[in-house]
């Protein structure tokens, strides 16, 4: 199909995907003539993809582009995957607080997850946010809010071993690549909304 | 105490306390002299909580005036402040998807919100971002993540739960508002930063 074709199906305007091409996100078209490009089925998929990460997940184009390189990657893997995934999901951590407060929070996330008997380690990018989270709830004196950690900790434990299920049933390698992007990129997203429906719901019953 | 000592107590340097003092975020000092505002511990407190939203939590200076403006209104309530904090967290949700696929989205949000019994309505900032997560994965072909959500949503409900419990324990009215500031603006990244974690350990124990 011409571009025109590729921008009705998907939705997509021509300027945008022109752009996502030269941003390295979209593989180029067949060139069929000096002016003109052949785009297949997989280019409807790649476009959707890209604007569910994009428009969805609230990822950069150069966050998106490290997601995508992986994706095509010869060497890719589900695990490896995950990896480039959550690195592209995870907002910096800014450092601060005294080398001892950092300390002492890095050794109750250390306990958190030893306690929930994970094996993961600080590069994690999710542990440096959880080191921050931890300081900043301490520097705030809300002890009572970290209490609340081992209950999100034992979710988030049920919640992987349910996500790693759905996609064990997934029978191609691209599905379940593609499978661990979305669950990651929107997974959060989802996992957000739905507290937020549910905090509006218990909040609105204890008011009566 | 002046501004210096404020900036040496907080970490935070005086051109940025003063630059969210023009923004409206932080209230004025006490003018002692001409020359002269003085501040006090409430500063000290509102700074962190200031960096905890920006720094940590991500939100816009805009989005955090919002915030503090319910937490220092007179006619605030713990149920009101949530939907304060719900609102500024919750990134706008970008319209897509023909008529009839937004509304057969709505309707699965719809009946997933009816199965766990939750009386929150389609005004709740996470149920647009919850439709436009169905669409994606319906656009994509992706009925299998769908059925993730029922989990993601009695876990939700048992959090949901958890946190009001939490608050109920905390005995001043500043400390229950300041609670649902945080838990909701730093609660969504707590929770994806222990799902990165448990993911890494479910992946890494799959792969053997």
């Amino acid at each position: 199909m011409r571009i025109g074709e590729l921008a009705r199906r998907t939705g997509v305007p021509v300027p945008t995907i022109k752009y996502y091409s030269r941003e390295g996100l979209l593989p180029p078209g067949e060139r069929t003539s000096p002016n003109q490009v052949a785009y297949d089925d997989s280019h409807v998929r790649r476009l959707k993809l890209i604007r569910a990460m994009l428009e969805v997940g609230g990822l950069s184009v150069a966050a998106a582009r490290d997601v995508l390189a992986e994706v095509d990657s010869p060497t890719r893997s589900v695990h490896g995957m995950l990896g480039v995934a959550q690195s592209a999901v995870t907002r910096a951590a800014v450092e601060r607080g005294t080398d001892e407060d950092r300390e002492r929070a890095e050794a109750e996330v250390r306990e958190l997850v030893t306690r929930h008997g994970w094996t993961a380690k600080p590069q994690n990018p999710g542990w440096q946010s959880l080191v921050q989270i931890v300081l900043t709830y301490r520097d705030l004196d809300r002890g009572d809010l970290l209490t609340l950690l081992d209950k999100y900790a034992s979710a988030a434990g049920e919640l992987a071993l349910a996500e790693l299920g759905a996609l064990a049933d997934v029978p191609s390698a691209d599905g379940k690549v593609e499978g661990v992007v979305l669950g990651t990129v929107l997974g959060d997203a989802a996992m957000s909304a739905l507290r937020r429906i549910a905090q509006e719901d218990a909040s609105g019953r204890a008011r009566g």
